[in-house]
């Protein structure tokens, strides 16, 4: 099983604290975290990960590795700039946002579009399909019972 | 100058109608069309524009240039399926949405990540940065005032 | 028809004028020349083929237009760097290449992985399926001859 | 370090031996093996990898996991049929081709237009740039002292 974290490359502290639970709580169930390999709440999410020995995808828009934060195990250089947020989304069968901004956005349409699970937590409101929830325990548990039961 | 107009492969006629026109206006304008070369919206766009003489390029997702809409002129083969939407936006100085769905959510949220001006006719709500427009008249309207003061 | 010419973005003068000549002789049959975008080769196919009133696309691998050389009608932005190069190559018929280096080289392998005709002008030896030509008039005769005849 | 095993996606025995021996040797050192994902050379790598427990990243032309070899740990799905090439390339600090055809051309030429180390048995010819090796164990040895002086 291989979930997304997505959120924006700069965050405040208490999204990055979410987000670390998150990548602990997706780590701590046997799952791969993908994500953009950028700073903010996708380092957030591979923190959290590896704190529990999870493995770490990081799938970077840039053309180095240089790009991506301490916490990705497996870099993945595509090169090709916010294209590579479509990858992010088809290389996870659910996908977590944790707040978020534009480029965020487009990641949450392609999941939809692609009909994957999207749980946000303090994300784009007012977008059908998107499964809210309030804090990290809950947005992993809703993301693996929406992937069981489909 | 060059305006994409996105929206959904398949639409209703009132749909269709209006972003007839706005191809139509568009090309009035001056300016080429770019559009994902599909059918509805995108048919319905480059349809519009072929009304009055202009040059309509097509962006399109698969590996043959048979999928694109009979109305294109320059069909560009990505073989990249959604990702081709990115380059749609970018290859766009304004965006207008016309109704629209997942994709073309993601379409708008790159374009507002790229900082381009986009309008939106009966298409997403509560999205900030999508400038509303009721009618394809003062969607291009405005789209063309956005790009002069910009 | 829509003819992709590729080689190097910087070239001596011989080859500036082969390039610029095959860019001419596409224009003079009708079709819609593809190149890259950017300058050396592709720059000469393009200002070649504007001479006689062609029509000239340019896939560009960068973000924005300004990478593109004077003589592109049509610019594609792609922001997906050398990524760009199948999309050139998917979007034409038939291909001539003129000189070349390693880029050249990936976009000859792909289309004639895609079997589409590939005619070379002192590119690339000893890879076969490269239908070799001597001139610009050989080149172009060779790449319809072979549209022809598929 | 990443190596990746670049070539055809199905392939005679003798050259199924040798990738599996390659791609064993690159886990030995400790290395990630990078491949397209599929069968044939991709598959044997893969295979070769997983025998001394090393890790294997498969990034996928198509849409789904499913067509991922049963030896690819983190499948990595683009949709983007041949832009996965560069993809690949991009993502390994070295590339080994093993016999290959012109997917596997358009693989080497964009390693050496990024100015990567590729070792090649058995593969294209008359290719500037390509260092030879007659074996897997001259081939792995090769593209590490390559990447160590580099």
């Amino acid at each position: 099983m291989t979930i997304s974290v997505i959120g924006a490359s700069t965050c405040d502290k208490e999204t990055y604290a979410v987000a670390e639970e998150v990548g602990r709580l997706i780590a701590e169930r046997g799952a791969t975290l993908v994500t953009g390999g950028l700073g903010g709440v996708m380092e957030a999410a591979c923190r959290g990960a590896k704190e529990t020995g999870g493995t770490t995808v990081g799938i970077l828009p840039g053309t180095g590795k240089a790009d991506a934060n301490p916490f990705v195990d497996i870099p993945i250089i595509t090169g090709m700039s916010h294209a590579r947020n479509i990858i992010v989304v088809r290389s996870s069968d659910g996908v977590i946002a944790v707040g978020g901004e534009y480029g965020t956005l487009s990641e949450i349409a392609i999941a939809l579009k692609l009909g994957k699970p999207v749980v946000g937590i303090k994300t784009w409101e007012n977008i059908t399909g998107i499964v809210k929830a309030d804090t990290a325990v809950e947005a992993v548990r809703k993301v693996f019972e929406l992937l069981m039961s489909s």
